[in-house]
């Protein structure tokens, strides 16, 4: 585990490791991962080894592999997807008079790594004496290029500290790396065993080029690399050299103490799944060709310029906490890199940082990871939905396979197809359809932007609906029912009436009955008019909320009040997560829940609960929630804020933003947790922001912890650009651009414009004593001390 | 599938197969099995070929095969086990004039087969032209020794018809047969590729030992057979010939028309999963000399003797339906054969017939098959409940990887393993303990065995008690909660309070209690006492038993009456079994049910409902009960005969008794459905002549459907056996042999002595209109024209 107190240092802007722990490495690849979106780099070493995981992706990238049955069931996918480790380009190995730069051996002088989020930019500079004696200073500077997404470069230099030193430099592709053991945790990815087939290589001059395709699904991928290298005089290199699975310059230099080396590698991938080898191959050539004529220094400026103008928009400070204002900042980078060119793909749970999950999307990505992105990023909110309706042909397939209308999307998957092999988890967990409207629906109120409620928000909404009417049925008293279902909470499956998945099936049923109205010509292409759409109103107005008139709480599904407690006197410290020590069956059948469920509900559908109602639900739940899943600490602290338990959502605030920089789940290493992180923004903005969007209006009720002075953060919002500052006494609303803004201040209408409106912080909330968690799992206490 | 009326002749006796027809012969191969309960042998033909699946099995002999998982779990068995096809004896095969019999070549003439009830012998006779011209009697006589465990034995005999043959014939033992091309269907069994490695082969004069083991789980089987050959003065032999997998004793003889080549072969097998190599082999040459011993004639004789004492007492007779009284005799010499000489091992849902559902028992053992073993062979199914109690060990194990008390009997095992692969049908069906419990009382009334209630019955019915009692919990009102499992229908899944299964844990708590108190010097070596035994009484006594008040009916399950009704009206003829059609997630939220639940409750636990209850239940569970299980029609007679629709539950008598001999399944290949075959003698029992045994209290009343003009069966009672005769008018009690016996006629209570006790039959009942049956579902009439 990285103690974020000594492995890093707190700065603002910055995430610095100034000493290299072997013992870290795994989790630093994550942390130091670069990603557009489109390409992933994880942060390994330049010269290729020690490594946990070499990591080289590109967004949708997949082989597929068979799924094994015991005991096989119908329409039980046959096949999952996993992402692929592609040629890795990263590699540039040194020689030191003939010693191979490699930590393990020699003497690491120094060795010190700096993300920088402000220009993206990956820098470590090492000094190390070689085992023969000799001192070099290593410096490389990595990125991945937001303005040009197939794009990264590496700015490599070498410098001899006290003596000549006769160098080599290996620059390298290099095609279907050797991979680690299998790990047990369910969790981690099943690895593949050199997944690519060599179809083209060349190389020339100070060029190369890697052509491969994956041998099941078929995708084909090239890789390549130029360089510009400059050195002293002696300096000079092969010709490019290839093979099938290799592709490398060489180049030789001696250098006196107060030379360098310096070699500029740009990288260029590209992947299709229909464009012929020729094809690809001049696809990666031209993006190589386009990156060199920018230079590296032109690639740096960029970067800048695109992230200054997104810190600008999108920024959140926070005055008081210096380690959670870093690891917010990180957190939001992070984001970023998942969504920002992902252009009709999905973004992962794990973003491009790493093989966990192998590399699926999961609900996440609607439920935590766009709400951050409409606000901040539009464009690749919209895009990562626009991958969704692209995907609507094999989700229509399911519904059919699955006896239902309209369409049910994948509970985990990277292309579209299901590729969940535990249906009770997967297929069960109809949610995600209304997770997928919801996210619709808030882009849209929040972008106003009109080709996508035409091109995309209508199809995925009047997809979503019609499963949700044909999944429930009216019973004898004319409630509207969904039995049988899995919610948010895996600890829980296949239960009646779940709470959260009627509540968000009802707003999915709504949001598509509405835009059926609004645009009937695109309604009449999918088939629905307003005859359907009455029947969707019918059936959300009918939905069955349950609710324990006793407890006078909401049970999460159907029933669940009624179930036994889980012993948390009998779970030891060492049982967490619960599902490696516990039966599924034990775990389903208790009062136990992993992940906010019914309080999820109250945070995406907060509209349907009064105030006494979440704070009685939110108690309730307190209790029995384990947060043995990432997802948790996040929603626990916007509904915390809200009902005024601000300490405590202050500490699950640390928890959602240092989930991988303190690599809270000891999984970073598999990647970074990128929901955790959007989460940590939610908690800014949704928990002590106060903001919330129900049915498109826009409300804020700001509520600082003690310890926090001072919040700011921005949002785009209908094409504006609004920022919101809170103290503890007063709150300031003003736009950097664009027209008036309506929007609620505690409950009251105001508008806002481009002068500052400085409004009086609401009344405080006496919500008494905060609730208790099970015992051993209350978050780390962040109060001041 | 075999139609009945063309394949087998209609005989009170026998099964006769007048030809042979290929498309039949992997059925013929199950129904033509022979079986002690310990060796299995396919009905396969003498000479090997054709086959559809070779089989020679020894019960509890078999490999361990890894059980993959796409996503595993905590408690995930990792290891199956699987039924082996051991060492073939069976094979005999024929040259004749250099041409080998075959029955696809040259022409068939006539060929024969019958299996005899009363003697057990499996007879052929082929009369066959070979391609070259010569014309050959063959006959065979097959039988597996109930007297000789360890033996089975063949009588081959060859005569030229019309011109002088030259016969070589080949006497082998073959391992490690090829196995056919794996099915879909998750029903039939994995196939193992040679799953039997060589440890010793030898041969002398005429006979061949073989000795193998398992890679994987260990077990050491041995397989030997010798000869006695008769035939024309020139007739020789080779010493027997053995190789690793192969013993070959070789024959020749030149035969003239009027004369014969006589072989007689003797089998013997055994297995240890302790013993020595030479300890196995000593054990099969010992068998086998006790076989030549015996001789032919002798083992005969036995086998007669054998099955007339079985008959004497068990047979049941139906006048007025011949294919049923066949069909009903088959069924029960099936059930013996399965279970006979068991001993401590378990009965298997396919017996020793074939290798589907990998030769794994399951609660079919317990609540089909020894409720009828009970009653006619109950030394039989003493050993079978023996075995559970053998198996308590890893019992006690899987229970506390469950987090439970006491013991979790696997759902699917062959040596007490737990190896059902997926959970919520099978760690989830834990009713099983219940059923094991519910067969050790029933048992335990009926034969009065004092040692077998010190031996077995206690560490049962405390260990299962336990498990109960650690399982469900108290909720806030009282009630005794079960949640979160699964009832005997397998389109039911992870319910709340399963009427079935809290009536079964009720009974079982109940018991447990009482034989504690009954025997507090074992109950103290168990560490159970009063205390601990009224805590089962509590928990029974306030065991829930959920009821639908609107509809008046039970729910099988909490909240089951609330599901949508499964769509029968879209469901197509072809859909069924829906399991192979429909997705497990839509077909368990919904009302359909593959087999009796609630309705096995009222049959199992008649006790805890009124007439009226079991009326109306009868009557909604109909309506939705698809009887996609084999385990289906037998239980649905015995309740339709109970409430009076006696012409329905004579419907389902035939569906139940002709199971197999119709290949109403078409899965007969795989083996028989021992519990369907079982269920058929409970139909006549339990259903016509209404036999309860609810808390030991014996009670008949027998009602006939209107084309039965008579049903007489026997049971055996405390060391008595009982013969009762019904017709329509009439009811006859008699003793064949022990003290006078108390029972309920009718509800009233009678003394049977040796004479025949004539009582009138009880008033008709005026059930009113039958219920109906999903479209399609309804079974086949057997009404009289």
């Amino acid at each position: 585990m990285i103690d974020p107190h000594s492995t890093f240092e707190i700065d603002p802007w910055k995430l610095r490791e100034a000493v290299l722990n072997l013992d870290d490495l795994a989790q630093s690849e994550s942390v130091f991962a670069l990603s557009n979106g489109h390409i992933g780099l994880r942060g390994n070493l330049d010269e290729g080894e020690p490594s946990f995981l070499p990591g080289t992706y590109l967004n949708a990238f997949w082989e597929s592999r068979p799924l094994p049955y015991a005991e096989g069931g119908y329409g039980y996918p046959e096949a999952g997807q996993t992402i692929v480790n592609v040629t890795n380009g990263k590699i540039i190995r040194l020689l030191v008079d003939d010693s191979p730069f490699d930590i393990r051996y020699g003497e690491l002088q120094s060795h010190e790594r700096t993300l920088d989020f402000r220009d993206g930019v990956l820098r470590r500079e090492a000094i190390w004496r070689s085992p023969a004696g000799a001192t070099v200073r290593v410096t490389s500077h990595r990125l991945v290029s937001f303005t040009q997404r197939a794009v990264a470069a590496i700015h490599y230099e070498v410098e001899p500290l006290d003596t000549s030193a006769r160098l080599v430099v290996q620059s390298e592709l290099v095609t279907n790396e050797p991979h680690r053991a299998e790990s047990k945790d369910p969790r981690a990815a099943a690895a593949l065993e050199a997944p690519l087939a060599a179809e083209e290589f060349f190389g020339s001059d100070t060029r190369a080029v890697l052509v491969h395709s994956t041998k099941g699904s078929g995708l084909r991928a090239g890789a390549a690399m130029d360089h510009i290298v400059e050195g002293p005089d002696n300096t000079g290199f092969h010709p490019a050299e290839t093979w099938e699975d290799l592709g490398r310059l060489t180049v030789t230099s001696t250098v006196e103490p107060g030379e360098s080396l310096r070699i500029v590698k740009f990288l260029a991938y590209g992947w299709s799944s229909r464009r012929s080898v020729p094809a690809v191959r001049d696809q990666v050539s031209a993006a190589l060709a386009e990156a060199r004529h920018t230079g590296w220094e032109g690639l740096l400026e960029a970067q800048r310029e695109y992230l200054d103008h997104f810190w600008e928009q999108a920024d959140v400070e926070l005055d008081g906490d210096a380690e959670l204002q870093q690891a917010l900042r990180f957190a939001l980078f992070h984001t970023l890199q998942a969504g920002a060119r992902g252009e009709n793909r999905a973004i992962a749970a794990k973003g491009l940082t790493g093989s966990g999950y192998e590399g699926h999307s999961f609900w996440d990505t609607e439920s935590y990871v766009l709400p951050v992105l409409t606000y901040t990023a539009p464009r690749a909110s919209a895009a990562a939905l626009r991958w969704r309706r692209d995907t609507l042909g094999p989700a229509r397939e399911r519904a059919q396979t699955l006896g239902l209308k309209g369409a049910v999307f994948p509970w985990r998957t990277i292309s579209g197809g299901e590729c969940s092999a535990y249906w009770p988890a997967g297929t069960a967990a109809f949610h995600l359809g209304a997770d997928i409207a919801g996210a619709v629906c808030r882009h849209q109120a929040a972008t106003g932007d009109v080709e996508f409620e035409r091109d995309t928000a209508i199809e995925l909404l009047v997809e979503t609906a019609r499963m949700w009417r044909s999944l429930g049925h009216h019973d004898g008293v004319g409630n509207f029912r969904i039995d049988g279902v899995t919610g948010p909470d895996e600890y829980s499956a296949l239960a009646d009436n779940n709470v959260y998945t009627n509540l968000m099936a009802q707003l999915n049923l709504r949001a598509a009955a509405d835009i059926v109205h609004r645009h009937p010509d695109r309604a009449r292409e999918l088939g629905a008019d307003e005859e359907e759409a009455a029947s969707w109103r019918d059936a959300a107005k009918a939905m069955l909320i349950v609710y324990d008139e006793e407890l006078r709480v909401h049970p999460q599904s159907e029933g669940y009040t009624e179930h036994s407690e889980w012993d948390f006197s009998k779970t030891g410290a060492d049982q967490y997560p619960l599902m490696l020590h516990f039966p599924y069956f034990d775990i389903y059948r208790k009062q136990v829940t992993k992940q906010p469920d019914l309080v999820m509900a109250m945070f995406a559908r907060g509209d349907a609960f009064t105030d006494e109602e979440k704070a009685r639900n939110f108690d309730y739940y307190e209790r029995l929630t384990v947060r043995d899943s990432s997802l948790s600490a996040c929603v626990q602290a916007v509904i915390a804020a809200e009902v005024g338990h601000l300490e405590l959502a202050y500490d699950y605030f640390g928890e959602a933003a240092l989930m991988d920089l303190a690599d809270l789940e000891h999984n970073t290493k598999d990647g970074l947790h990128i929901a955790s992180l959007a989460g940590a923004w939610l908690v800014a903005v949704a928990g002590f922001g106060g903001m919330r969007d129900h049915d498109g209006e826009l409300s804020f009720s700001p509520r600082l912890p003690e310890r926090l002075t001072r919040l700011a953060f921005g949002i785009s919002i209908r094409g504006r650009h609004l920022r919101v500052e809170a103290t503890h006494t007063e709150i300031s609303y003003w736009l950097l651009e664009g027209e008036p803004l309506e929007l609620r201040h505690f409950g009251r209408p105001v508008t806002v414009r481009e002068a500052k409106l400085v409004l009086p912080a609401g009344p405080p909330l006496n919500p008494g004593e905060p609730p208790s968690q099970p015992p051993g799992r209350a978050p780390r206490r962040r109060r001041p001390d």
